[in-house]
């Protein structure tokens, strides 16, 4: 190996990041990867539109730039403009039986997107996947669907706009037919092109799992996947809120869509929420203490903020009054960001905290009581949904007034 | 490649058998096929024991042995003896319009199988696989299979014991479950070693077309695959007539079906009816010329005998008065074998062709008036075959008096 191609390989190495991996050696390069997937950047006079649009504040998420990147979103606005409804299309793979924050944040943001536009959502749990490839059984991938399914509901999802569905219940009919029609578009060098596979990977790469997969999350982009909610609607249009590795998948999807006769469904993506240890990478699920849960208690919350949560902090105090602290690598500020609502006092606590006017242990310390709000509040909510409240969620059904 | 090598090769090339291959440089060595499947022989007191427990004769194609071979068919009987019900399942991919005869020795002979047990049927349509793998839309794939539907019915199969589903309808809910179940169960090696694979196969041998069609062909021995017939009857056995060259496919069946809580299902299987061009393999699809189809006109019928079916007669009327006609090569003999259903006429045909009595011409005479009669009887059979009849056979619904 020569020396340029070391230097590549180890540019390679440096930031991957697809649905199977993320990892990284510093901080993911957000920008180096809108250019690497070709999407677009989700910028100010975007935000803009959607609040003129919507006539409500963006969600936070949306103004602080943890949705970044779109495909399309121009196209869904121009015709949410001239009076044409679309529907939304989000999903999970229910592996474990406790989500963290992570997990929340496309569920949050698919909830204010569908109090903001009024429109129907999908979601897909892909319960089938999850069973084939994580030794689950089909009844224990089938249980955790249904407990995921209340920790979805109880982000407030309005029963009467939106379908959840189990692919081990829902595949079959027009959903089966279009993941055939999918799989018979997706040609061998399209997924060696999309996933990056050489010649050389192993047969596993190129085979199952992948494929199947972006088959499952293909077909529900398209409407007549829904024969009960969007029977006759073959050109309503898809919006699918995701994290950016997921990207690959929905470019193939994108690319089947006007193939069998459907609109390409639009992207808006979404970073990684870190994980306590440092904005590295996304959070693992192997290790409980990178991550919130949203069974943790108060004081769980509290511990592993402070004593795993990464601080850009100075190391001894004398040191952060004069210098402050690195608010680029610091965790506690990251997660306020994403869940600390006040605009503000975010400034502030930046501010000072960055300054060395504030300390670590006190900005930790705010952030154990936004944490531990959120989280509470969840839990009131999941305790109140019932399995009759699953169930109507879940029923295959034609929802009449999701359009108004 | 040494001496020895070569010979092994050789011998291995002479006949090969798979649901993929059917091919011999002679005529097929169905007792070598016994051996290398490690199936059992369906033997004389096997046929006498489905007559005592039927109550009427054998089918022609159980007492003259096209029907040969068979994997726990006395199970069956020893639970049926006791009075315990089981349930046929055969199938067809419905690749082409027109069914050849060659198609309907399975249906001709389940439809004697039900009449005689008293027992359900199930009928799968695997226009999934035919799309997929044929290069067929959706709608053609759907399209073929009702129309291969109506000639299965046209064979008289009884509405209120059978069961005919289209894969694209019917995959979904308990059957989608079970195709799981059983994915989970094969495994790489087990695949491998099925159908003979090496490492030095190509991935498209060993990756999607025949573990996804061992797959689908698996399911519906599972009774729990059908709630809607056998809710509750988890230990129904199941019995497959089947042509001999499916035996690798339910054999890996076979395996998984204990270890997900099932009976092994039961086979009965036949050898394969051979073309008008003589006795090395199966009818080409490709070649109509090489079949006799059920939508065939008499005077094509008479054409196709004269024209093309392979004769075991001698070259001159002198020489074949002298020598007698070769019936173990003879195609006309061979059909009547299948289709004539006095005994005692095949008997004479056979003696005096045999002997030089009657000629060849004579023989073909009796095999156009057999075939046509046949066919036209199926015609007519079709034609009354109705999109209601159809619908009907297909509703997924209970069958109160299937086991009657």
């Amino acid at each position: 190996m020569d020396k340029n191609e070391e230097k590549q390989r180890e540019e390679e190495r440096e930031q991957v990041v697809s649905p199977w991996e993320v990892s990284s050696s510093g901080k993911i390069d957000y920008d180096k990867l809108i250019d690497k997937f070709g999407c677009q950047r989700l910028d100010q006079s975007l935000v803009d539109r959607v609040q003129r649009l919507t006539g409500r504040p963006p969600h936070v998420f949306l103004r602080r730039g943890v949705f970044f990147a779109h495909r399309d979103l121009n196209d869904i606005l121009d015709a949410y403009e001239k009076g044409e409804k679309f529907y939304l299309y989000t999903g999970r793979g229910p592996s474990s039986e406790a989500l963290h924050l992570g997990h929340l944040v496309p569920f949050m943001f698919t909830k204010y997107l569908q109090d903001a536009f009024k429109v129907p959502l999908v979601i897909q749990l892909t319960d089938d996947e999850k069973c084939m490839w994580k030794n689950l059984s089909v009844e224990e991938s089938q249980r955790l669907a249904r407990e995921n399914a209340k920790d979805i509901i109880a982000c407030g999802f309005d029963v009467t706009k939106t379908f959840i569905f189990s692919d081990f219940d829902y595949v079959g009919g027009a959903f089966y037919k279009n993941m055939v029609k999918v799989a018979k578009c997706v040609t061998y060098n399209k997924v060696v092109g999309i996933f990056g596979f050489t010649g050389e990977d192993h047969i596993g790469k190129v085979s199952f799992p992948p494929v199947q997969e972006m088959i499952y999350k293909a077909v529900p982009s398209f409407p007549s996947s829904f024969p009960h909610l969007f029977s006759g609607k073959d050109h309503l249009r898809c919006l699918i809120p995701c994290a950016i590795d997921q990207d690959p998948y929905f470019r193939m999807t994108r690319d089947v869509a006007p193939r069998i006769g459907y609109h390409k469904p639009a992207l808006i993506e979404s970073s990684f929420f870190p994980a306590l240890q440092g904005e590295t990478g996304k959070m693992s699920a192997s290790d409980p203490n990178s991550a919130i849960y949203v069974t943790d208690s108060a004081k769980a919350i509290k511990n592993k903020i402070n004593k795993y949560a990464f601080s850009g902090g100075q190391e001894s105090v004398e040191l952060h009054r004069k210098l402050g602290a690195n608010l680029e690598v610091d965790i506690p500020v990251k997660y306020l960001s994403f869940f600390l609502e006040d605009d503000a006092e975010l400034e502030h606590i930046k501010k000072e905290y960055g300054a060395g006017g504030m300390l670590t242990g006190e900005v930790k310390q705010r952030l154990a009581k936004v944490l531990t709000e959120l989280v509470e509040r969840h839990q009131v909510a999941r305790a109140a949904v019932t399995d009759e409240m699953v169930d109507a969620f879940m029923a295959v059904r034609p929802l009449p007034n999701m359009f108004d």
